[in-house]
C-alpha cells in the first residue's frame, strides 16, 4: 500500500485516439436510413464533429455529401479512429484492414460474440489478437459506442443518444457495462441538465475495459467526476489503485454497481467464505477505496451536481430552512434516514434567528418561516442564513423550496449568493418537481456560484449524504499518515507448515497464527489419557479438550469438544468420550490426538476471517462472534492488504460496535489488540496468498487488555 | 377487539353537506383578483360546480355574473355549505350568521388560530363552540380547503389545486394535515395520471379530523382507496377501528406518516418507555392495523394505481421479463431490497420458455429476451408470459420495459391482455420515464384491463412490495379466526396492589404478574440475615439476592444484586454488602429487605414491556433481551389490546427471531409461552390502564418448555 501511495500513475495517452481523433473513418457508411452505417454518419455530421470524417464503402463515391473511399487505406490522410458499422461477418476483415493501414483505435458495434457462448468467445478472441497484433485500442464488441460531447465525436448509432440536446456543463464522464442502462442514464442526465463529457459503452471489453476508461477520465483535466455503471470488475487491483489516486486528486469515482442480491450464498468450508456474498465484499471495497457507491442512476446525476458546486461539506450537521412545517418534517426524516444529523440549534443561534423572523415562525431546526416567506416576505429566507453561516455547529444548510421567480437580477438572490460564497457552509436547494414547469430562472446563476439546485424527483438528500461520506474519506486520505501497511513482524518462513489443498487442524492453524505473533490458547495435543492428564495438570484446571484432526473442521458436530473439565478423572472420561465419538462419526479421519487447552476466561467473542474472492482476491472479514454473526450477519469486509485506518473503519462500521466500547456496566475491550490481529492477518495473507485459501479465527476472545484466538481454521489451495 | 369485529360502522352522512352540497355560499366573494374570495368563486365556476353558487357580499349586487346576497340568510334557498373567504376578524360573525340560517357545513381558510399559540387557541375554541351550538360541521381553520372532483366542488382558492387538469379515473381519496404538502401531492398525482376524487386539507381540525375524513371515504362507494398525509393522529382508537373495517371491505388505507426521526429519545423510567420512539409505535400500529405506510408521496400514487388493477398478488414470488440484462439485474436488486422474492424457475418452466425464445436469450429469472425483443421481435415478450401464467411458483410477472408503440389495436397487445386477464398472476409494467415523451399509447387499454403501467420516476417496486404486504394482511383478516382477544383468566381484583404514582418494587411488581398467571422467579423478602439464610436453605442453593425497595428501580446501579450465592456463609456476606451499599447510595430509600430468589437456569432472555403512548395509549413491546435490546434495539411494538395473531406477528417481526427458533445447536424455545405472556400482559394493561403507566419484564427467560419472569418493574400513574 505504501508503494501504491507514492506511485505516480502514468497518463494513458493510448486511449487518446478514441476520445480525440483528428480523422474518423465510418466503415459500412450507408445512405440507407435503416442501416446503422447511415445513423452513425448522420450522428457525426449533426453533432458537428470537429475533425475529418471519411465514409468507407466498397462502391459508393459519395455519401452524405462527403467523398467516400473504398477502403480505410484509401483515405487522403491517416485515420485515427475507425468506427465499424459492419455486420459480424465483415468485422475481422475490416479490422485487419484498419490495422494494416495504421489506424490507432476502433469501435466495434456488432454483437454475437462472448455474450452468445462458446462460438462467440472464439470469434472475440480473434478480434483481441488482431488488436494486439496492430497495437490498436478497441472498444466493444457488442456495445453502443463512445461519445465525446466536447468535440462532437458522436461515435454511436443509438437514437437514444443522438437525439438528446446537449447541456451547457460537460464535466462528468460516464462508462457503462450495460448499453441499455447506459443510454437510459445518459437521457436522464440530460433531462436534469447534466450532459456527460464522455460516454463509453465498453460492451464485451475485448480490449478497453471499464477501469481503463475510469483511468483515462482521472487523467483528463476536463473531467471532474468519473462515473460508471458496473456489473463486474475484472481488474479489481487496478480499480483500487485508481481509487487511491482519485482521492489524492479529489476527483470522485461514482459507480452504480448492480447485482446486490444475485450472489446468493456460496458453499464454503469456512464461516468467512459463506458470509462473503459478492455484494458485501464490493461494499467493503468501495468504502475502503473511497469510491462513491450510487444506489441508482439518479445518484450519479445528483451526486455529480453537488460535487460540481466545488465545496465539500465540513460535516453532517444539517439545518433545514423551509416555509412549510410539513415539508420541514419530511426533509428531516429523509436526512436522518440517510445518516445526516438534524442537530438542535444553540440558544444563541436560535435567539439571533428569532430577531428577524415573525413571532409565529419557528427558529428550531427545521426552521419554519411559514407561508409568510413563500407568499409575502421572501426576504425571510435570508434571515436564518445570515446567522447560520456563522454557526460553528452547522455544516449544511438546506432549502427544500425556494422562490422560483428569483433570477440573477433579483437583489435578494444576489445577496443570498454573496452570503453563501463567503461561507464554508454547504448550501443546497431542492425543489419539488412540477412537470411542464420550466426550470426556475435563478438556477443557472445559483449553480454558477456554487449553490446546487436539485429537482426533487431525484433523491438529492441521499446523494448529499454520500457527498458527506466522500468528504470524510477525502479528509482522511489527506490528513492521516496511514501507518505502516506491512506490520513490522520478524517472521521466519512458515511455508513448510502449509501443505497444499488441505484443511489444517486447529493445532496446525494455531501454530501458523502464533508464528505471526497472534496469541492463541495454550494447547498440547495428547495421544493418550495419561498424557492428557499430565498436560492438564501442568496447565492448571479447568481445561478445554477438543478432538485434533485435520479431517474434522467442525468439531461440535461430532461432539468433539468438552469445556470446563475440572480434574484428572474428568480428563480421562472426556478423552474416552471424545475419541469414541470421533471414531464413530468419522471412522476414516486422521486423529492426531486430543488437544488439551487452557480454559479462557469470558470476554467478548469476535471473528476474524479471510476468504479468496474471485474478483478481489483475499478479503478480510471482521465481526462480532456467536449469534451476532450467525443471526445478524454483522460483519464487514475489506480487501487485503489493509491499512491501520482500514482496520479501524472496519471495526467501527459494525452495527454492534457499541459492544466493543462496553455496554451494561462492562469496560471497553482492547480495540488496539483487535487492530493488531487484523493487521497481522493481513500480513499473513499478503505473504502467503498463493497457498492460503481461507482463514477463520472464531472465536477470537477480546479482553479489557489483550486478545486470544480460542479456535482457528486455515484451508490451503 | 371481538366487539369491534362485529360492530357495523354507521355511515357518517353528517359530512355529506361538505362533499355533496346542493347549494354553496361563498362568503367574502369579490371581484378583486387578488382576493381569495375572487379565486374561490372563479374556481367553482371554472370547475362547473353542479349545484347553486351564492356569492355573499355586504354591498355588491352581482359578482361574476351571479346575483350577490348581503348575508347567507338572504339566499333564495337554504345553503348547505358555506365557504368563508373572509379575514380572521370576520370569521366568528360570519359563522354565527351561517349557524342561524341553518347552514349545515362550513370551510374556514383563515389562519391565525392554534398554530400561533395561546391567543389563537382561545379564538379557535370559540369557533368550536359556534359549530357545536348550531350543529355545523367545520373544515379548518388554517386550511387550503376541500375538493370533490366528481361534482365540480372546488372548495379552494389555491392556484396549485385549481390549475391542475383532471384525469379520467377518480377513485382515490386524499386527506392531509399539511396544506402545502397536500397541494404538492395533488399536483404530482395528476402528473402521473391520477386525480383524487376527494382532496381535504383539514387544517387545525377544530371539528372534522383526519380520521373523520378517512371514515367518510371508507363509506363512500365511489372511493376505492383512502389515502392521507398524517403528522399526528388525535384519535388513534378511531383510526384503529376504521382500519379493521377497511380490511374487511378490502379498501386500503394508505398513509404517509411524517416525523420518523423527530421523536428522539424520551426520558422514561422504564426500558420500554425509552425505546418507544413515537415512530416505532406508529410503525407497529400500522402493521397491526393493516394500514399501508407510504414512505413518500409517490408511494400513495403508485400503490393506488397498483391496487386499482383489481387483483391482489397471491404471494411475493416475482419473475422479471426484460430485453436488457442490465435492466434485469437492476430490477432484481430493487425487488429483493424491498422484500420481493426473485425465485429460481423450475427446470420444467425454463425448458418451456426456452422453446420459444432464441438460443442467446436466457430463460432464467430475470428472463433476458435480449434486444431482439425490443428491436425486431416484440412477440418475444409473450413467450415467457404464456408459460409463467401457468407456473404455480410465480405470483408476479414484471416487465421493466415494454413496446411503447403498441396500442389497443395491436394484435400482440390484445393477446397479451387476454392472457393476463385469464390468469391470477399480478402483471405489471414499469417504464423508464422520458421527459417530454408522451404517455405510451397502450397505457389506458392496459390499465382498463387490470395491468398497471407505472412510470419509472416513481418507485413502483417499493409500492408493489407494499401491495404484497397488504394482500397478506387482507388474507389474514379474512382467513384467521383471530382467537380470543381477552385471555381467559380468572383474576381477582388486584387494584389494592396498585397504589397511585409509584415505582413498585420487584416483589410488588412480581405479585401483580403472578396474579395474572405469569410465572415469576420464586422469591422471599428477608429482613434479617437469619431470615435470608433460612429462605435460601428452603429454596436450595445457589440463590440470587437483590435489594428490595420501591425507591431503587435500577438495582445494578447501587450494586444491589448478587448472583450465584452458594451457601449460608455467602448469604450472610451478601446480605451485609447489599444492605450497606443500598444505605450508602440511597440513604433515604425505603428498604423492604433483601429478596432471596431462586437462581434460574440459563435460557434465552427476552423483554416484554408496556408504555403509555400519548397517541395510542398503552402499547406493548417485545424484544430479545440483554445486548440485543441495548445495542441493536431489536424490539417491536403493538397497540394494546393485542390479539393472538398480533402477538405472533410481533414475535416473528424481530430481526433476531431466528434465536427463538434455535441456533448453534440449541433447540427452539417455547414460543407459545411467549405468546401467552404477551396476551396476559395485554389483559393486565387492558384491565388497569387507568392506573398502570409502565411495565418492564426484563429479563423474561424462555426455555424449551416454559417461561419465567426473572425481574419486573411496574410504574403507576
Amino acid at each position: 500500500m505504501m508503494k501504491m501511495m507514492n506511485e505516480v500513475l502514468p497518463s494513458n495517452i493510448e486511449l487518446d485516439p478514441l476520445f480525440n481523433p483528428k480523422r474518423v473513418a465510418v466503415l459500412g457508411a450507408s445512405e440507407n436510413t435503416n442501416k446503422i452505417g447511415y445513423l452513425q454518419l448522420k450522428a457525426l455530421l449533426d453533432a458537428g464533429f470537429e475533425g475529418e470524417i471519411y465514409p468507407i464503402h466498397p462502391t459508393s463515391k459519395e455519401i452524405g455529401e462527403l467523398p467516400c473511399y473504398a477502403s480505410v487505406g484509401d483515405t487522403p490522410e491517416q485515420v485515427d479512429l475507425a468506427i465499424l458499422c459492419v455486420g459480424i461477418h465483415q468485422v475481422e476483415k475490416c479490422l485487419i484492414d484498419c490495422g494494416k493501414s495504421g489506424v490507432k483505435a476502433a469501435i466495434v458495434f456488432a454483437s454475437g460474440y462472448s455474450e452468445i457462448g462458446e462460438e462467440g468467445i472464439v470469434a472475440q478472441n480473434r478480434l483481441k489478437e488482431i488488436a494486439e497484433q496492430y497495437h490498436m485500442r478497441l472498444i466493444g464488441p457488442n456495445c453502443v459506442g463512445l461519445l465525446n460531447t466536447t468535440n462532437g465525436l458522436m461515435g454511436t448509432f443509438s437514437p437514444g443518444l443522438t437525439n438528446v440536446p446537449l447541456g451547457r456543463k460537460r464535466e462528468v464522464g460516464f462508462v457503462t457495462q450495460s448499453g441499455a442502462f447506459g443510454v437510459l442514464t445518459y437521457i436522464a442526465a440530460a433531462q436534469h441538465g447534466l450532459t456527460f463529457n464522455y460516454f463509453v459503452s465498453v460492451g464485451n471489453e475485448v480490449d478497453v475495459s471499464f477501469s481503463d476508461v475510469i483511468e483515462y477520465m482521472l487523467h483528463d483535466s476536463k473531467t471532474k467526476v468519473a462515473s460508471g455503471y458496473l456489473e463486474g470488475e475484472k481488474n479489481a487491483a487496478k480499480l483500487r489503485k485508481l481509487a487511491k489516486f482519485a482521492l489524492q486528486i479529489n476527483k470522485p469515482i461514482v459507480i452504480m454497481k448492480s447485482g446486490r442480491s444475485s450472489a446468493g450464498s456460496r458453499a464454503a468450508a469456512s464461516h468467512t467464505g459463506s458470509l462473503a456474498g459478492a455484494d458485501k465484499v464490493y461494499d467493503g471495497f468501495f468504502k475502503q477505496a473511497g469510491i462513491v457507491r450510487a444506489d441508482d442512476y439518479d445518484d450519479i446525476l445528483s451526486f455529480s451536481k453537488l460535487f460540481l458546486a466545488n465545496k465539500l461539506p465540513t460535516g453532517k450537521n444539517t439545518v433545514i430552512v423551509t416555509s412549510s412545517g410539513g415539508r420541514g418534517i419530511n426533509e428531516a426524516d429523509r436526512c436522518e434516514s440517510y445518516g445526516l444529523n438534524i442537530h438542535a440549534l444553540s440558544d444563541k443561534v436560535r435567539k439571533e434567528i428569532e430577531k428577524n423572523i415573525p413571532d409565529f415562525a419557528s427558529a428550531s431546526n427545521p426552521v419554519d418561516l411559514t407561508a409568510a416567506a413563500s407568499i409575502t416576505n421572501p426576504e425571510l429566507y435570508l434571515a436564518p442564513l445570515k446567522v447560520l453561516v456563522n454557526d460553528p455547529d452547522t455544516d449544511i444548510i438546506l432549502f427544500p423550496e425556494f422562490p422560483i421567480h428569483w433570477d440573477e437580477n433579483t437583489p435578494l438572490l444576489q445577496e443570498f449568493v454573496e452570503i453563501c460564497k463567503n461561507s464554508d457552509k454547504f448550501v443546497m436547494i431542492s425543489n419539488f418537481p412540477l412537470k411542464g414547469m420550466s426550470i426556475p430562472k435563478g438556477v443557472q446563476y445559483l449553480e454558477d456560484n456554487g449553490i446546487p439546485f436539485i429537482l426533487g424527483d431525484m433523491n438529492p438528500i441521499r446523494s448529499l449524504a454520500k457527498l458527506v461520506d466522500y468528504a470524510e474519506a477525502y479528509r482522511k486520505a489527506h490528513k492521516i499518515s496511514d501507518g505502516p501497511a506491512r506490520t513490522e513482524l520478524d517472521v521466519s518462513n512458515i511455508r513448510h507448515l502449509l501443505p497444499a489443498n488441505q484443511t489444517l487442524s486447529e493445532s496446525q492453524s494455531s501454530e501458523i497464527l502464533s508464528a505471526y505473533g497472534i496469541r492463541t490458547a495454550k494447547r498440547i495435543t495428547a495421544k493418550t489419557e495419561d498424557a492428557a492428564v499430565q498436560a492438564a495438570n501442568n496447565m492448571g484446571y479447568p481445561v478445554v479438550m477438543k478432538i485434533d484432526s485435520p479431517d474434522i473442521p467442525h468439531k461440535t458436530e461430532v461432539n468433539g469438544i468438552r469445556l470446563n473439565v475440572q480434574n484428572g478423572q474428568e480428563v480421562r472420561q472426556a478423552f474416552k468420550e471424545i475419541y469414541g465419538s470421533a471414531k464413530e462419526h468419522c471412522p476414516t479421519a486422521d486423529l492426531h490426538g486430543i488437544s488439551v487447552q487452557e480454559m479462557l476466561p469470558e470476554g467478548v467473542e469476535v471473528i476474524v476471517g479471510v476468504t479468496s474472492d474471485p474478483t478481489f482476491g483475499p478479503v478480510i472479514m471482521f465481526g462480532l462472534g456467536g449469534v451476532f454473526v450467525e443471526v445478524f450477519k454483522d460483519v464487514s469486509f475489506r480487501v487485503a492488504p489493509i491499512t491501520r485506518q482500514d482496520a479501524i473503519d472496519k471495526m467501527e462500521s459494525l452495527k454492534g460496535y457499541q459492544i466493543l466500547q462496553g455496554v451494561r456496566n462492562k469496560k471497553p475491550v482492547d480495540q488496539e489488540a483487535i487492530i493488531d490481529v487484523l493487521l497481522k492477518v493481513s500480513r499473513l495473507i499478503e505473504d502467503y496468498s498463493d497457498i492460503i485459501q481461507e482463514i477463520d479465527i472464531n472465536p477470537l476472545i477480546v479482553y479489557e487488555d489483550g486478545i486470544v484466538a480460542a479456535d482457528a481454521l486455515i484451508i490451503t489451495k
